[in-house]
C-alpha cells in the first residue's frame, strides 16, 4: 500500500492532509480499489468514478453524526477505505469478509444495508425529518446515480420533498451510465446537457456557486434567480428541477476535489434541501474500465492489464441458455418481443437485443412499468417475455398482480437470479418470488432443472397463452454427467416428472435447478444401500396433484427448494394436501405419510458463495441426505 | 330518464347530435349520475367533473378499435354511460350489478380492469408499441389525473416516452384533487399555474393551439416552439413536461365540448406522443358534492339535497377504532408519527393530522415512498405508523422488503381494507397481505378481532421496538353481545388467545376480524350438541407454537382467515406443524390430527357485499358450521 493512504484510518486523518494531498490520495486509492477487485472481484467502475467525490464528502461531513444515504450501494468501496475498513478488501465480498454494499453491522458510517435503486432520496427525507422533529442540526446527504434518479420511488422522493424545512443536498452522481446506458429522456436531456458545454463551464459554474451561495441566507429564492442568470449554458439543466421547486446547482466537476470540498461547504449551509449536480467519468484512472464500463460493472477477478476475469465465462450459465433458447424460438415467431429494467446483460438478452433490437425494449430501472408495457403488449396480442432479477421483480408485485394477473393476459416472466445469489448477499437473493407469485391466480409458476428444461419451460410458456414464470437462479447449468433423460419430456400444465423410480418409502421432490443436489443426494444413499426416489416437480403452481397419492401411500415426501420455507414450494405442497384431507375426509386415508421441507430460514442467509450457501440452508446433498437419515432412524 | 340521454346507448349514437346538442346531454348525465349515485352509493365528484372530456373523447374516437386506458378508473361512470350500460347503474357495485371500475368482461370499451393509480400512461405505451410493431393505426389515449400523474410509474412512463414512434395522448385531467387534496410540488406547481391566468387564458390557449396544429405535421419543433412563443403565462407548465421532452399543449378548459373535440382533431393527427393538460372541476354540476369533493369522492346512498349518506355513521368501524386509539398514544408519546399516501380519511388518520399536524406526512399516491420515508423517521428514533390500504401496500413489497425487514428498522403498518372489501370488488381486495409480509424476517404480522384489540395490537406494536403489520377490514368491529373476555388481555409476542374452551376434538383458529363469525358457528353448533374449541390467533407471524401440540392430542383445527389460503394463517400454521414433524420426528406422533385450512379460492371474488364474500368463500358462520359438520360426519 502506497505512503499515504496507508495512513488513512478514518476520516480524521483524512482531514489532516492538505487538498493536493487528497488528490494523491485519490490516485492511491483508486490503484488500491483496481489491484483489490482484480484479486477478489466486485464492483469497479462506478467505484473508480466516485473515489474524489467520497473523499470530498468525508473531508466537509462527519458522517458519524451527519447522516449518507447511499442509493444502490454498489459505489461504497473509497467510502469503506476512507472509514477504516482496508484491510477487509482482501475479503471481499466473502463469507466473514467484506459485504460489497453499505452495512451497518460492518460500519457506524453506514447506515442503510442497501442494493436496489431510488430508496436514497426517499431515507433522506425520512432522516431530514426525523432531525427536523428532534431538532438536531446533523446534515442528511443523499447520493444518488443518474440512472437511479429516474427510478419511480426517487421521483416520488423529489416530489415531497417539500417536506423538508431544514438542509438535504442530493448529490445527483451523473457519470450517464447505469450497469447498461441509462435509458430514458431525463437520461437524453442529462446528456444532451453535457454535450453542450465545455470542461471551462463546469469551472465557470462552480465560480458561479461559490460566488453567489454565501451571501444566500434566507433570501434564496432572489439569489437563485441571480445564480441562474449569470449560467451560460445552451440547455439549462436546473428546468428538470425548477417544476419540482428544488434548488439545482451545477453541474461540476466531480473529479476535482478542492472545488468539491468549497461546494460541499456552501451548499450545506442552506437551510433547505438542495441538489448538486456533479460529473464524474465511470471507470477512471483505469483504462480497460474507462474504455469497457459495461463489462468491468460487477466483475469476477481478472488480469490488470485487462483481461475482464474468465469465471464468467468458464462454464454455461442459466442466464446464457435461456438467452440462446430466446433467440431460436424470436426468429420463428415476430410476436415475441424483450422487455428489461438496464440488465439486458445480466438477463442473457445481449443476443436478443443485438439480433432483433426492434422488438427489444429496456425501460431503465424502472421494473414496475416494464410489467405494465408487457401487459400492454400483450393485449395487443404479441408475446411479451419480461427479464428482470427476482430480487428486482419484487418492485413490480402490484403491477403482476393487477395489470397481468387480474386481466388474465400472457406476459411470460423471465426470472434470473431467484433463491440465493451468493456474493451480492442479501439485498439480491430472490427467496420470495415463489410465495408472491403463486398467490396470484392466472398465473402458472415454473423452475427448470437443466438448459434442456430452460428450451422446454420457454417452449411451453410461448404457446401456452398464459402468464408463466420462469424461474432460475444465478447459476451454471448441470453438466452432462447427469443421466436427466425424464427431464427431455415436453413440459405438461401441472405436471411434474419422475427422475428416479422410488421403491423406498422416502421421495424427494425438488422444485428447479436445485434438483442436482438431490440426485447427488439420492446416488450418496443408494451408494449405503438406501433408496429413495426423485421428483422434479418442475411446476409451484399449478402443483402437480398426483403427487397426492404419494402420501396416502404413507410415503414421506421430502420437498426442496432455492426460496424461503415461508410461502414456497413445500408451503405449497402442504396446502394442496391439507384441501385433499378436506375433500376427501370421508373416504381420505386417517394416517397419511408426512411432508418435511426443506428450503431458507426466516432470516437473511449472509455473503458466501451460492454452493455454501445452499450448503448452509441444508438444500446441499449433503444435508439432504441428513435429513432422510434423521427420518429413517425415526421409523 | 330525460329528452337526449335517452336516445343514447352507443358512442354512434353521441355522434348524430349537435355540439349544443352534446352540452344538453352532459346536463342530463349529470342528472343522471347525481341520481343514480343518490340510490347506490358510489364514486360521485369524480364522476361529474369529466362528463363533458367523456363525450368529447367518445365523439372523436371510435374506442371499439382505438384504445382508451383509464387510470384508477372510478371516473369511468359517463364512459359506461355512453357505451350502452346506463340501465344497469340501478344495479351500481352490485352482485351481478356493474363494476365501478372499468372492466373488459362487461363491454368491449373497457381493456384494463384498474383501480390503482399511475398505470395507464405504461400499459398506453405497451399499446402503443403493440401498434407499432403491428403496424395498426388505432389512436391510443390515457385519462390521467393530476393525483396519479405524481405516482412513481407514471413518471416512470413518462420518462420511457420516447420508446413510442407514433400517436399517443395522454390527456392530464387536472382537478387539483386527489381522494384527499393532492400532495407535492408537482401538484404546488400545477396549482400555480391553475392561479397565474384566468378562463380568458383557456380560451387563447385554445385557439392557438387549434391554430398551429394543423400546420404542424412533420417539423413538429419549430411549430411547438412557435406555440410556445404566443403562449402568455406567468408560468409555463410545459417546463414541467419539455425536459422530458414530451409536446405539451394547455391548459384547457375540460368542460368546453366544442373546443375539447376540435383539440382532440387535431392533437391526434400528431404522430408522436403528446399531453393534452386539461381542467375540470371535480363535483360540477351537483353543488353539494362540489362544495365538498372529499365527501362525496366515494359515498354511500344520500339524500340529493346534500346529506352524503350515514351508511358511514350507522356502526362502529375497525378505522374509526384505530384513528381513535392512534390519537390517544400519540398524545402520551411524541415520537409517533404517522404517513399515509392520499388516505388519510379512509385511514381514519383525520383526528391525527387535525390534532398533531407537524407529526402527520401525507406523500399522496406515493406508497412506495410513504415506506422509506418511514424507515428513514425510524432510524432517527421516531416511531412511524404508515397507514396504507392492504391493495395499495402491495406497491411497498420491496421497500418493506429491503428498507425495513433487512434494516430490522421498528416502523409500524396499520393495513386497512385487509380481506374482503365488497362493492370495490378484486382491485382493491387485500388478499395477499399476509402472505407477503410473513414471507419477510424481523416482521411481526398481527389482526385484531375486536376493538379492544385493535387498541392492544396497537399498544404491542408500539412498545415493541420492532416492525409490526396490524390488519384489519373494512367492516365494523363485533358489538357488545359478544363475550369476548379473552381478548381483554395484552398481546404477547406470538401468543394465541382462547376464547371458548373445547372439549371435543375440532378447534377453530381464526386470524383477526373474522372471529366472530367462529364465535357464531361455535353457538350454532352447540346448539345441536356440537362442542367446539374456539381460539384466536392473534399472531400470523410469529405464529404460536402451542397449536401443535393441540394435534399431538389428535384434534382436528380448521383455521379461518379473511386472505387467501395460499401462503395464508393457515399455510403458516401447515408449515409449522411440517416443521415440527422434522424437529421432533423421533419422540414425534406418528398420528397427529389434521389442519383443514379455509380461506379465499385462487380466484377472484367478484363485486357484491362484504359479508356475502365472506359467504361466498366459506368463511362465514354457516360455511363453518357445515365444514365441521362434513369432518365430524366423516369419523
Amino acid at each position: 500500500m502506497a505512503g499515504l493512504l496507508e495512513k488513512i484510518n478514518s476520516p480524521e486523518d483524512l482531514r489532516l492532509l492538505s487538498v493536493e494531498e487528497l488528490g494523491e490520495l485519490a490516485e492511491e486509492m483508486r490503484e488500491f480499489i483496481t489491484h483489490s477487485v482484480s484479486q477478489t472481484g466486485g464492483h469497479l467502475a462506478s467505484n473508480l468514478g466516485v473515489v474524489e467525490l467520497c473523499i470530498a464528502m468525508h473531508y466537509v461531513f462527519d458522517f458519524k453524526t451527519d447522516r449518507l444515504l447511499w442509493d444502490v450501494g454498489h459505489q461504497c468501496y473509497a467510502h469503506k477505505i476512507l472509514t477504516g475498513r482496508k484491510e477487509m478488501f482482501a475479503k471481499l465480498r466473502q463469507r466473514d469478509g467484506l459485504s460489497g454494499f453499505p452495512d451497518p453491522e460492518e460500519s457506524e458510517y453506514d447506515l442503510f444495508r442497501v442494493g436496489h435503486a431510488g430508496t436514497s432520496i426517499a431515507t433522506a427525507i425520512g432522516m431530514a425529518l426525523g432531525a427536523q422533529h428532534n431538532q438536531t442540526d446533523e446534515k442528511v446527504v443523499a447520493l444518488v446515480g443518474d440512472a437511479s434518479i429516474v427510478n419511480g420511488p426517487s421521483f416520488e422522493g423529489l416530489n415531497n420533498l417539500g417536506l423538508i424545512q431544514r438542509q438535504m443536498l442530493i448529490i445527483l452522481n451523473d457519470n450517464s451510465m447505469a450497469i447498461d446506458v441509462t435509458q430514458g429522456s431525463i437520461a437524453k436531456f442529462l446528456s444532451k446537457i453535457r454535450l453542450s458545454h465545455t470542461y471551462e463551464d463546469l469551472r465557470r459554474t462552480t465560480n458561479n456557486i461559490l460566488e453567489h451561495l454565501p451571501l444566500i441566507g434566507k433570501r434564496m429564492e432572489d439569489a437563485l434567480k441571480n445564480f441562474k442568470k449569470t449560467l451560460r449554458m445552451a440547455i439549462s439543466p436546473s428546468r428538470l428541477f425548477e417544476s419540482l421547486n428544488i434548488p439545482y446547482f451545477g453541474p461540476v466537476d466531480g473529479h476535482d476535489i478542492g472545488s468539491l470540498i468549497d461546494l460541499f461547504k456552501a451548499i450545506s449551509e442552506l437551510d433547505r434541501p438542495a441538489l448538486l449536480h456533479v460529473y464524474t467519468k465511470k471507470g477512471k484512472g483505469f483504462t480497460p474500465a474507462n474504455e469497457n464500463p459495461r463489462k468491468y460493472h460487477s466483475t469476477g477477478p481478472f488480469d490488470i492489464n485487462g483481461d475482464a476475469g474468465g469465471s464468467s465465462k468458464t462454464s454455461r450459465k442459466y442466464t446464457e441458455a435461456f438467452g440462446d433458447a430466446l433467440v431460436e424460438f424470436a426468429e420463428k415467431d415476430d410476436r415475441i418481443v424483450a422487455i428489461t429494467a438496464a440488465m439486458p446483460d445480466g438477463t442473457g438478452l445481449g443476443k436478443f437485443r443485438d439480433k432483433f433490437g426492434e422488438r427489444y425494449y429496456d425501460v431503465g430501472i424502472a421494473e414496475s412499468v416494464a410489467v405494465d408495457i408487457a401487459a400492454g403488449l400483450a393485449k395487443q396480442g404479441l408475446k411479451p417475455v419480461v427479464c428482470i432479477y427476482s430480487t428486482f421483480l419484487q418492485r413490480s408485485f402490484d403491477q403482476i398482480f393487477q395489470e397481468v394477473s387480474l386481466q388474465g393476459l400472457g406476459v411470460i416472466f423471465c426470472i434470473d437470479r431467484c433463491g440465493l445469489v451468493g456474493n451480492d448477499g442479501p439485498t439480491h437473493h430472490g427467496m420470495m418470488d415463489i410465495g408472491f407469485l403463486r398467490m396470484m391466480p392466472n398465473l402458472v409458476l415454473v423452475s427448470p432443472a437443466d438448459e434442456t428444461e430452460v428450451k422446454a419451460a420457454l417452449a411451453f410458456a410461448l404457446d401456452s397463452g398464459k402468464s408463466v414464470a420462469i424461474r432460475y437462479p444465478k447459476d451454471t447449468v448441470p453438466d452432462d454427467t447427469y443421466d436427466l433423460e425424464a427431464c427431455k419430456k415436453p413440459f405438461e400444465m401441472g405436471k411434474s416428472v419422475t427422475v428416479r423410480q422410488n421403491n423406498g418409502d422416502i421421495i424427494i421432490v425438488a422444485f428447479g435447478s436445485i434438483l442436482v443436489q438431490a440426485i447427488k443426494a439420492a446416488d450418496i444413499l443408494a451408494a449405503q444401500g438406501i433408496d429413495v426416489g426423485v421428483i422434479n416437480a418442475r411446476f409451484a403452481k399449478p402443483i402437480d396433484e398426483n403427487l397426492i397419492p404419494l402420501l396416502n401411500e404413507q410415503k414421506t415426501i421430502i420437498t426442496i427448494e432455492d426460496h424461503g420455507l415461508s410461502c414456497g414450494f413445500g408451503s405449497a405442497l402442504l396446502e394442496l394436501a391439507a384441501d385433499k384431507a378436506l375433500q376427501s375426509s370421508g373416504s381420505g386415508v386417517k394416517n397419511p405419510g408426512k411432508i418435511i421441507t426443506l428450503g431458507g430460514p426466516d432470516e437473511y442467509v449472509e455473503v458466501q458463495t451460492r454452493s455454501l450457501q445452499c450448503d448452509q440452508i441444508g438444500i446441499g446433498a449433503d444435508g439432504i441426505v441428513e435429513t432422510v437419515k434423521k427420518l429413517l432412524s425415526d421409523n
